[in-house]
């Protein structure tokens, strides 16, 4: 018999493999229907299993965001793999050459430090150039090139580059917006043609506008990350229902010290301090009403005040998360249960692989 | 010749030696002025090491907040642990018995159902008793019973539970009221005293007070942790300056996307999202007028716009987190420096010890 999971250590990551298992097939369903070609980001499972599955189902490859998460997949046997981060420095970059060498890669570039520090690495490798996307700021106000003539030039910088080779567009669109990085992309791309310089790929994404993703009709690949599990800030988008989360926070109440106050072992080493625009650090499941106001490292403070029900001293609660990524890069290990069950419990590999 | 840190692969964590060391001895030279002893929380470390440290300088005995830390320490050698914490479950109360034949051992109740569970776990060991402080909210609004009296009920219970020993009090006080704290813990003393019941010991602590310690004259023992590193939201709250501090997240410039905007590649992965009142994610040394004012997982978002100079693509930046303690379990290793060059790199044995 499975073990049972009121009988696991609190607190714990469990992963409902059902609920995980649906949403990642709801996308690829939705994506195979509309002919949106997917390259989920690992950065919201860390775990070589679930990329693999993804794959299965249908993914194109896989995306990292740190060259110790791509290392770690490509242990695990993922052959295709988009990295769309500036990588600089040398040891890094020796790093990216012998990833390179074994499986097919991507990274991007938003200036010319960056290309030149790609060059230098990829001067010698004309039988296998590094293929290189620009990351184009559409909105969001983080990386990327500021204006689609920006993209033009960087790329006539890469494709004039022995080693390398331009490979596309890039962009972390702006969430609720990817109308206007439609437009920014369908410029760039226009001018990209003009000069004779095609962008093969154009690669957007974010679980944010997944379902919209096949309005932007001129981007070959998606990037989704938290469709997987999703969080309490996608629901709060409208994006998934608090039934759709795979991921939950098993934590138990230590203290009831007031009427309406109950302290629960987990607090931002367990759950993060993120709060994404929202109020509280999380939803307690079944208790649609209780506020999860305060948090130190070990304790969450709630306030039941607003609950008819209230939890005793040793109960336990599961807590769906304001933000399921970051809180997998804090477990070791997850538990992936069935139901009430567990059916295995697995290491987090790619978890705190900061660099 | 020892490492440069410039040839550190980024993001990761610098810890000045020499600034920790003189932290340590300042705090250890205050207390054995004013008669106050240390135990200190190795929360902010997680090392072995510096617990070590902290006792060679005359520290009674170390506080860690979980079980699986407490394991961590007593592995290391670590022989006296205070563990202030609501424990309860079969196999955490396991592991606490096994943990209490290793080292001397002290744990916290706020209530019965708390106490039921050790007494239940210790019932054969009545010639080795575990040793059962009260934990009392005096103002933080955590865990702990409400009031003096509940107190004493709570103690009499424990007093009289064979497997059990009442060892007296203890609280993590509002940061800044002391003096209420000092209050609520005098007036529970005396009524212990006249009940019969005397609190051997009364602990209390956090680096924010950790200069008025001596007020608390009642209080046999202090629980500082983040005074080894100290940090950005004690610096704000002037226990510490900037030169005080010793640990810093080293980080490079990855993209200055716009005149004004620098993106590093440290986010909440390695910052982590706490703001502790702060506006801000961190001090970037050297440039005092660089607001850190958004971050995502692996991207921080700094606002050059008030500095003079701005950094280019490839600088290298120390940033002084908000807040220490959680920085430390975000990351495997640290790196132990002195000046600009590394002393050694060490695992953080006691990161991701969750429960």
């Amino acid at each position: 018999m499975p073990r049972h999971i009121d009988t696991l250590q609190t607190p714990c990551v469990v992963i409902d493999l059902d609920k995980a298992e649906a949403n990642l097939q709801r996308a690829q369903d939705y994506a195979d229907a509309h002919g949106v070609r997917l390259r989920p980001h690992i950065k919201t499972h860390k775990l070589p299993l679930f990329a693999k599955r993804q794959l299965e189902l249908g993914a194109i490859g896989i995306t990292c965001q740190k060259l110790g998460e791509a290392e770690v997949m490509a242990d695990a046997g993922i052959e295709d793999i988009f990295l769309p981060y500036n990588l600089m420095a040398p040891e890094k970059l020796a790093r990216l050459k012998d990833l390179a060498r074994r499986v097919t890669l991507a990274v991007t570039a938003d200036s010319d430090y960056v290309v030149d520090g790609y060059a230098a690495t990829f001067a010698d490798s004309a039988d296998a150039p590094l293929n290189v996307l620009i990351e184009c700021d559409t909105g969001a106000g983080r990386c990327g090139v500021q204006t689609p003539d920006d993209a033009v030039a960087l790329a006539r910088r890469i494709a004039s580059t022995p080693g390398l080779v331009f490979g596309g567009l890039m962009t972390y669109p702006p969430a609720g917006n990817s109308a206007g990085a439609r437009q920014w992309l369908e410029e760039a791309a226009a001018k990209l043609a003009d000069a004779g310089l095609p962008a093969k790929a154009i690669s957007t994404g974010g679980t944010p506008d997944l379902w919209r993703a096949h309005e932007t009709a001129i981007a070959t690949e998606y990037r989704p990350g938290t469709y997987i599990y999703y969080d309490r800030s996608l629901v709060a988008r409208g994006v998934a229902t608090e039934e759709d989360c795979a991921l939950n926070v098993l934590v138990t109440v230590v203290s009831r010290p007031t009427a309406d106050r109950a302290i629960v072992d987990a607090g931002s080493k367990a759950l993060t301090s993120d709060l994404l625009g929202l109020s509280g650090y999380g939803t307690v499941m079944g208790y649609p009403d209780a506020v999860i106001y305060g948090m130190s490292e070990e304790h969450g403070n709630i306030d039941f005040s607003a609950s008819a029900k209230k939890p005793k001293v040793g109960d336990r609660l599961r807590i769906l998360p304001n933000h399921a990524c970051p809180v997998s890069n804090l477990f070791d290990h997850v538990h992936l249960v069935s139901g009430d069950h567990v059916v295995e419990t697995v290491a987090v590999a790619a978890r705190g692989r900061v660099d």
